[in-house]
């Protein structure tokens, strides 16, 4: 699972910082989450190939995150690309980018699909054999969702010193690889604990941006690998926090500790701050395993 | 009068390159002809102050055009910008505007003033007392105009070695400016022309992008000081060019020596080109006086 990060600066492009966009890899798929102006650009200099984005996740329509859609759309309908394209996010997304496709007259040669979103519950939105999407509803100015990314659990893997010993044919093997027991042809029974090692722990990504501190989404991030989590100010701005409804560094740590996450990154900065330092040392009064986002930043995860 | 690019190649924003975007200052005022994706950052870049833009002019509403409309009156908005706003562009860009406007909840706290524009005959769009702005209907994929920037004659300039000889009072001075002549209490007419000097030459600029080799345009830039006219490709990709309703540099030149212009400045070059140079080369050997823009690049006009 690997996290790039495109941009993770609040409101406005600047010079030097880019509004929120992101590129999940998981599973051999990639996914991008938001897509502030200018993420096209962002993309290329992170040398990420358009080709390998089929599917979008946008959070809410404010600009900051969304409006590089409709140029990322355009610009991979000028490279003739052919795959279908799917995008998820609030209703209204779809009239915002058939308007403009339809008023330039350039109707791209690929699919291009909605799956708009205006359920307050969370909800599977997407899912394939290897894992699945869900919506975690949001508390902000506007309808807003987070996304959780779930890794369904791989299959067992073959212990092949064992398969060897009992001299077990290769027909069985994806039996085995399915959890089945195995009966030999004197009648023995071989459990399939004797036969496989447990797959890896499935892996899990939570992206929560942008809301106001909300309790209600525990639930749905409970245990996650790794929480993406806005933090646009510090303690002092905690009232502009509420009244924004953003979130501060210590709120997005105290959600982490009680989700009991494995990893907290911080992101959607407010411009205001000089340096984004200080987000880590507020954040690690409350929870420990906390990662600074910053535009062109890769994660490991 | 000074023009700063701010992009001028076509299609798509690349990491290095910038969709059209520029701003003609201009008898202190300052307007920015079209508004590519990261248009905004640009302005930054080149410490264009937001709060000088008060007019905006969209030649057509392909993305590498007005993408970057959105974001920049977002920005605007998010900057508690007061002053009124007037955007000039295709029939649409209203619509489009204003229904990402409502579908974010972000309406601008400052007038936002829409002059669209659907007429195929050249037309006047915008007038003070300083200047006028004409449309210049183009020929492309999609309803297009280029625009016409005139200066309007200033006022004749005082000779003030004259108007002192003949002892004429400060009360005059305006009159006399305004081209008036003079009569002394002696009765004797001391004609305008001997107390003062012609104003300077009215300047005009004519912005033309995007368009196919277009002689009926000819009339209307007839003897303008700058011409920018879009160069998409050098005269190898003719063919393309009349396919895609783009010019080759040539052909640029070529209207630039018909409509015997001061200076052409040509812009929106195709990436498929590694150097900008031989666009220069190519319109030279029909146009003497060829600049090329480029990315940041400003021109004292």
């Amino acid at each position: 699972m690997k996290l790039t990060i495109l941009g993770c600066y609040a409101a406005t492009p600047r010079t030097f910082t880019n509004p929120t966009s992101q590129v999940l890899e998981i599973k051999n798929r990639c996914f991008l989450i938001d897509c502030g102006e200018g993420t096209q650009v962002q993309l290329r200099k992170n040398k990420i190939k358009f080709s390998k984005i089929n599917q979008i996740f946008i959070s809410h329509l404010h600009g900051d995150h969304f409006y590089g859609l409709i140029g990322l759309i355009s610009t991979f309908s000028l490279l003739n690309r052919n795959n279908d394209l799917y995008i998820y996010g609030p209703k209204g997304v779809k009239e915002i980018i058939l308007l403009q496709l339809r008023l330039s007259n350039s109707w791209p040669n690929f699919g291009l699909h909605f799956y708009e979103l205006e359920n307050k519950e969370s909800e599977l939105i997407y899912e394939d054999e290897k894992l699945k999407v869900k919506t975690i509803p949001l508390k902000h100015r506007i309808y807003t969702n987070g996304f959780l990314f779930e890794e369904k659990p791989d299959k067992r893997k073959l212990n092949v010193e064992a398969v060897r010993e009992y001299q077990i044919e290769k027909c069985y093997f994806q039996n085995i690889k399915n959890g089945k027991d195995i009966v030999l042809d004197d009648g023995t029974v071989v459990l399939n604990s004797q036969l496989t090692f447990d797959p890896e722990k499935p892996k899990s990504y939570a992206f929560c941006s942008d809301t106001v501190y909300n309790e209600a989404i525990l639930p749905i991030i409970e245990g996650v690998d790794v929480l993406y989590h806005e933090a646009t100010f510090l303690q002092s701005e905690e009232k502009l926090a509420a009244k924004t409804m953003h979130t501060t560094a210590v709120e997005a740590a105290t959600i982490a500790k009680k989700a009991q996450v494995g990893k907290l990154i911080l992101g959607h900065y407010s411009t205001r701050y000089s340096t984004i330092d200080l987000f880590k040392t507020e954040a690690e009064t409350i929870f420990s395993n906390v990662l600074l986002a910053d535009d062109g930043l890769s994660f490991d995860l």
